[in-house]
């Protein structure tokens, strides 16, 4: 073992700049309940890109400094600097998750337990090459488990998992998710099928239809079909969804989803109410691929709730037992039904180069980055 | 007693028309937990426009009939035909509320209790002389309480106690309400000092700001100024206001809420989070004087909420007991707190008259209606 530790940090400066660059912040000594794990594989999800690239145009981006110490700087607006306020002028580690094998450990019984085992970890800044972390923030994966098949045991798995749970916890019957070919959705799906709940998917594309048809998915409507309206408006009758969730945000897919949970619900009602039905109806967004503003036509009475969903607050809400329930199914699953697949691997200074970031930032259905920072 | 009992209905005929006119439905008969009310006073709030007018479009209204006996008629657009197909060809009777002495009773103890007594009622077609209701909805006021005072005893009293019981259960620490000025909101406004809770008005003119601040209330902005975001953010970060109840929908005001209320938590946070703060942001909307998209410009994090609120759902999800005491503080404060207060008193055959319907379904501020169907 070196001294040597990069990571990957990601700076906005004063002058509206934002810059990539890798970083040696040296060897870490863990605390008692602490372990320092070896990361041998991160993935790429969208989640990161937040944290990554912020509010940068990054069609501005050039690339300097060397082969091994690339630097990757681009404009960002200066209308948005006010809101970043609290990050200028600080590094922040990039990386939601990965995993690695333990290579050392506090004093305290649950860190010594780790020692050399394959763990998942979660939060700080994962795409380093050796991470401290608190005990509680490691998932350890079955003897034989890969670090890149426990890369993505965090993100991705606890997310399905947790609309799962949100649908059981407030007592709906059948989920709609929406962009739901991405790598998450299909582990959502995948998740439905084994516990016979039924999914709703909301795809944009033909082939994204037949990716999840070929999973086995019984329910997938096309957005871009004339015929979306009434297709949801169908499989929301049969079914009886009354959740969704949707990582897009904007546009006017949520007011949609909850206009044809109404259609759906009213379809067979003798009486009328001017208040809609008394039927609650509740759209989740997880997440922002579309920045622009949500628009809601609004047909669907006064039964209904449009929420943001984060994991780690719908975790809270979970509660310990659910979430350590959730926790020990993904390490036991996490090469069927948690499975991720990746199209790429590249090392941290692969990952700062302009034609990768202009790949993965595309953030297309079926692309996948992992970053192996060992190699 | 004679064996007349007239009441007003709304139809809407499969010819796309409206009509409103007033029908003769005879004297009822109380079953055991019934009692007959005769009905000498019934507010016309906006609640009740949505059954009354539904979607016709009250500009193509005549009038027609005799002077004891009006019909109006308006065109209902087509499009909006197959949304009401459950109330075609069936009379309506309107009228959320009112207020009368029980003349007749059946024969159970709590409805033979109520004889002779002032009773306020919900629900089933107030605009009507005499009304038989289920002693479960009545609400038996204080002796010398006349039918005027009691008339609105449940729509605003009880929708302006169930926001701040909401707040409550909640854990919100201050209010925001959007429309403030209108008779509900000057009640809310009286709760609110009574119970020494921060509320935050938001008017549209500077009338209703001067309106407001004469009655005492301490915080109002306008929305109408340049200044609105601003001193929105300031108000909530005084008090942090983290629920508002508005009755508008359509247009931004909601974002702007949920905008302000986020920039007024992250004021003096040292920390950046790119999901935004953790303290959870609810907005609800209960109404629809705007009825065009309700647009959201997300710049508010992942913790918020953005629901409907329908009295009869909230109180359902407060519990018997909070409502039972809800009751009874209108009982005892309906001539303070609760006070209502109108502008003009018609009979039933008045508000079918074009220039009555044409002033009271401006819905201004300051203008209110009284039907009292025993003149």
């Amino acid at each position: 073992m070196t001294d040597k530790n990069i990571q990957l940090v990601s700076t906005i400066s004063d002058d509206n700049k934002l810059t990539l660059s890798l970083q040696d912040i040296g060897m870490p000594q863990p605390g008692a309940d602490e372990v320092v794990v070896r990361i041998e594989a991160a993935p790429l999800n969208p989640s990161d890109f937040g944290v990554m690239f912020s509010a940068a145009d990054m069609s501005t981006a050039v690339q300097s400094g060397t082969d091994q110490n690339p630097i990757i700087t681009a404009d960002v607006p200066a209308k948005v600097m006010p809101a970043l306020k609290t990050r200028v002028n600080k590094n922040t580690p990039v990386g939601n998750e990965g995993a690695g094998t333990v290579v050392a450990a506090g004093s305290s019984p649950a860190a010594e337990a780790l020692m050399g085992k394959m763990v998942a970890v979660i939060g700080g800044g994962t795409y380093r090459q050796y991470h401290c972390v608190n005990v509680r923030n490691c998932l350890e994966l079955k003897e034989g488990t890969t670090a890149k098949e426990a890369a993505s045991s965090f993100v991705n798995p606890l997310t399905a998992l947790a609309m799962v749970e949100t649908m059981r916890a407030e007592s709906h019957k059948a989920i709609i998710h929406a962009a739901a070919a991405s790598s998450l959705g299909q582990m959502l799906n995948r998740i439905c099928m084994a516990d016979g709940i039924d999914l709703i998917n909301i795809v944009r594309k033909e082939e994204q239809e037949k990716l999840l048809r070929d999973m086995g998915a019984k329910y997938v409507v096309n957005s871009s079909s004339d015929a979306f309206i009434g297709d949801l408006t169908a499989a929301i009758a049969e079914t009886g969804a009354t959740i969704s969730f949707d990582p897009i945000g904007g546009g006017q897919l949520t007011s949609d989803i909850l206009n044809c949970m109404e259609a759906a619900i009213t379809r067979d009602v003798e009486e009328y109410s001017v208040y809609g039905s008394n039927t609650f109806k509740q759209a989740y967004i997880y997440g922002a691929l579309d920045r622009g503003p949500i628009t809601l036509n609004r047909n669907f009475g006064f039964a209904w709730g449009v929420n943001g969903f984060l994991l780690f607050n719908v975790l809270g809400k979970l509660g310990t037992e659910t979430v350590a329930s959730m926790r020990k199914r993904v390490a036991e699953e996490i090469t069927t039904i948690f499975a991720s697949s990746y199209t790429h691997e590249v090392t941290l200074q692969e990952a700062l180069q302009l034609q990768s970031i202009a790949a993965y930032g595309k953030q297309a259905t079926g692309e996948k980055y992992l970053i192996t920072p060992q190699r």
